[in-house]
């Protein structure tokens, strides 16, 4: 009988209520909470993103519109002068970024929202489809500028369009950079696209 | 005895088995049907958009590609003539198209997987990752040939381009229906990629 008891003590009952009791909740507790970080960091860099492709297409619209030069030499009646708003598409260009500069600000606190919750779709779809249309803008603005700024730099000789670079050498360096500045904000957009599809997509 | 018989015959047997066995499976079995038949609407709209954003970017390319007009009027020397491979846009912009042509052809098999499996989220992600790439391509082209047409029909007096559309008005006609044809696929191509988005929501 003594030996029977000894033998019911050395099992210890808290530890079998933890491995019984709390093993199977474990697991259940976990999925949502890592989910719900690992759609957090998208938020978060999406975010991020956000910030900089902002940065560039200010940049872009401020590089296009400060764009002016005017040659040294003149005449009595006229002066040599190159601005953005000589060409049409400039003037597109300068619109369209200011545009996706400051829909990328507006969009921003909808950002902070996918990043406080998580879990809802509503504010993610709202941007996917606002980034997509201004993907389109950036896109657009972005390649038509570079059509011209070829032409000004090459010129085509099976239409008579003459190069304007060597004279307005300063004008065709800021150009370029502002559709250098619309082509990185492009990228961004992709990649902000893409992230919002990953995020929207069932855990 | 006789009237008892009848009375047993005209209860059915097999109408309360119906009633009791199958109406609880049914509630069960119609709640995935439906947001699956929701998912399957989506990916068929998708393939028929596919199919519709297909031709119109193969039309572009055709007909930016088939753009060749020589005038009556020539030289000994030389010959009046305009074509797309005179202007390096063009020559993008045919290339491009029909890359995107390519590439739709080439996701019509990943649209037929997603009509017959709907809960499958990898096919709709990759497509969705392409088409947003696709999107681009087809914006850029169509942004830069748009740039250069308008310059052929209304020419720029400060950098002293001329136009040209008053002597190739076939030539310009057609680049012109093939720039729309670009634009109408990026249209599509940004319902395209809003769809997919919708889709990969969690329902």
């Amino acid at each position: 009988m003594k030996s029977g008891d000894s033998t019911t003590i050395n099992v210890p009952p808290e530890s079998s209520a933890v491995s019984k009791g709390k093993a199977p909740l474990l697991p259940v507790a976990a999925g949502p909470a890592s989910s719900g970080g690992w759609k957090k960091g998208i938020a978060i860099f999406d975010f991020i993103l956000r910030l900089f492709a902002m940065v560039a297409a200010l940049a872009a619209a401020a590089a296009m519109g400060t764009s002016d030069e005017t040659l040294p030499l003149f005449t009595q009646f006229f002066q040599f002068q190159a601005s953005y708003d000589d060409l049409p598409t400039f003037q597109f260009f300068v619109i369209a970024m200011a545009l996706v500069a400051g829909y990328l600000l507006l969009s921003l606190p909808f950002s902070i929202v996918t990043i406080v919750r998580p879990f809802a779709a509503g504010p993610r779809i709202l941007l996917l489809v606002l980034d997509t249309v201004a993907l389109t803008l950036t896109t657009a603005a972005g390649g038509a500028a570079a059509a011209i700024v070829y032409l000004a730099h090459n010129g085509n000789s099976n239409t008579n369009w003459m190069a304007i670079c060597q004279q307005y050498g300063d004008f065709c360096q800021k150009v370029s950079g502002a559709v250098v500045g619309s082509l990185i904000a492009a990228m961004l957009f992709v990649f902000l696209v893409v992230l919002s599809a990953m995020a929207l997509r069932r855990i």
